[in-house]
């Protein structure tokens, strides 16, 4: 058996790994477990470490190590690599092939799935959810991403206490988040207030309520300070307005030598248009921290992540191929684990329910804070 | 006896608000003790809040909770307020003034307590000391500061295990933090790393080393990404070069209508450079959850910031004036509470000991993981 890992490293994808690792050694017919290095470029190179004989003791501290013990990757498989690949496996014996990330990785899994079936070669492929950015279809939601909330709801919280105790400083705070083309993270900093401290709740700027433009930003933020006197707003590292131009500026601030474009942060761009306007703005920007932080891990989202790593492995050793292991709520509200054709993930994305946004369009609803705060754990 | 928080907020500045209220609703001499809104500029608005019968169930919560409580500001008092300022607390006879906050704040106190005795107004002064940035002069360390040097230290171990994991995808990462004109909090940054991890330490940029230029910057990260694969770097947010261009900029790229000049941020800066210099680089910002989070405060910290609150109260109605509170290391290597002449404190600013500085000028020596991991608590 071959693991990978892809995508960003979160606190919990580790804990996939030794799912999937166990359940393998459990069943008593996998006789070697492999570990690719930095995702599916390990199979090329073949760079590979060999975890059939990790003690017990090193598995129970790496269930709860954020980062990717593995290596992680963004290669994408390109049609002439799927040859190479598959022959890769068939020198090394691999029977089953598990790879833990989001939608790009579960395309991954999809081609060399239908391509090994081409080939007639007897290998099964299995997919394992894990994103931050909660956007991959066919599940309740994904490893990762009740930790996430839990750090950026946290966060979001800390900001707002900040804002409220001295708005004569500074009377507005972004907090510039992650999430790519969905406000699922974005979304996570409404569950900072609940309660009887609603009133307190930040603005969303939701990628699936695209502002029409700045100054649609400006008013709405000048509304919030009229209205409260501060205003603490979440948004996406990657906002767009309604007619697709980034809020960071309609042109990259900076093209680096592979092409690749860089737009001004919307955090940085919105604080000094705030500022013009005469409110003094400023922003934060947790990065990284906030898909990796094993102090701020959900109990629930590390528990879930281990256990669809463990149904994957299960699954690909009974058999099943070009699956992808989910989550799905039950009668009683609790979470199956299933397993759904991997092609129906593969490069889709789940955008925020419009009934989890509030009708001003920058808020959450009742039914939001049903769906996400039983996955940020017993403590939230 | 009226109380007053100033500067920023931090997770422990309500355990010393505390601390001074209950050690004078104890001492049974004062009648009834208020807090100013937003700093003294309460005082001249005569904005206050009656805390004397605030309940122990309020007053337990609020010792846990961060933030500023009274609410915070940054008013510099100037020569024509004092009078108008004593004026005010001769009418609301007021015995004893307490004062939560830094160098700013202490010389408030200073001049405050200056101008009372010139008037022979029987007014005790007191200060409380209160920095993240724990850069004042005559205490060991400041409250605030082992809460954010754990938040720090935490939040660098979570870049650092993300950018080792994927070094092909971003080899540089850059975390932005606060502290001013002193590297004390990014020197927190390398508490991450001990042991047998001491490999994976990041680098520093201390103001107290600072860059010749940001050429010398990139050839530095260059040099490590050469030696290990990928560099984390901790920077202040406000990082001059030895002839004290800001690294984010030489002008300003913003000055707004008050005439307040902006800075491009260093993280966003250099992360700019180095990805044309061909090291794709990307920067994390913390920001204020560094100094407000409650998950990450330090319970050593908590304790000493009540206690260093309590003693303010005692000193001031024992007849004490014109002092603040401080921590002192006793030869058993725990800290004793003195008072220290708060003029000794005004305006002055503690720069990182050069003791603490390893002779590269970017990483700390092991006399400064003694000084700081203690301030952590039981659990860094």
């Amino acid at each position: 058996m071959l693991i990978g890992q892809s995508g960003g490293a979160t606190a919990v994808i580790n804990a996939s790994l030794i799912g999937a690792l166990e359940a393998a050694l459990d069943s008593g017919k996998v006789g070697r477990i492999l570990g690719m290095r930095h995702g599916i470029e390990g199979v090329l190179k073949r760079d590979f470490i060999d975890l059939t004989s990790l003690s017990q003791e090193r598995r129970n501290l790496l269930r709860l190590t954020p980062s990717s013990a593995l290596g992680t990757g963004r290669y994408k498989v390109t049609p002439d690599d799927l040859d190479p690949i598959l022959d890769q496996l068939a020198r090394d014996d691999v029977r089953y092939l598990l790879y833990i990330g989001g939608n790009d990785s579960a395309d991954t899994v999809h081609k060399l799935a239908m391509h090994a079936a081409r080939r007639d070669q007897n290998l099964a492929f299995m997919s394992i959810p894990k994103t931050v950015d909660n956007d991959l279809a066919e599940t309740h939601h994904c490893p990762g991403y009740g930790s996430v909330c839990r750090y950026i709801a946290n966060f979001t919280r800390d900001a707002i206490y900040d804002t409220f105790a001295s708005p004569q400083l500074y009377a507005v705070k972004f907090i510039e988040v992650m999430g790519r083309d969905a406000g699922w993270v974005t979304a996570a900093g409404a569950l900072a207030m609940t309660g009887d401290e609603a009133d307190l709740a930040p603005l969303l700027l939701l990628p699936e309520r695209p502002p029409r433009d700045t100054d649609e930003i400006v008013a709405l933020i000048k509304d919030d300070v009229a209205r409260r006197g501060w205003s603490v707003v979440v948004v996406p590292e990657t906002l767009q307005d309604a007619s697709g131009r980034y809020v960071g500026g309609d042109t990259p601030n900076f093209v680096d030598s592979f092409g690749h474009e860089y737009y001004a942060s919307p955090g940085a761009a919105l604080s000094q248009v705030l500022t013009s306007a005469g409110l003094r703005a400023r922003y934060d920007k947790p990065g990284t921290s906030a898909r990796m932080s094993n102090v701020m891990a959900s109990s629930v989202d590390l528990a879930e992540a281990e256990a669809l790593g463990a149904e994957a492995a299960r699954l690909a050793i009974a058999g099943e191929t070009a699956k992808m292991t989910a989550l799905r709520q039950n009668d009683q509200g609790g979470m199956d684990i299933v397993a759904v054709p991997v092609e129906r993930v593969a490069n889709r994305v789940r955008l925020l329910d419009d009934a989890f946004i509030g009708v001003d369009g920058h808020s959450v609803t009742d039914a939001f804070h049903d769906y996400a705060l039983p996955l940020l754990g017993p403590d939230p």
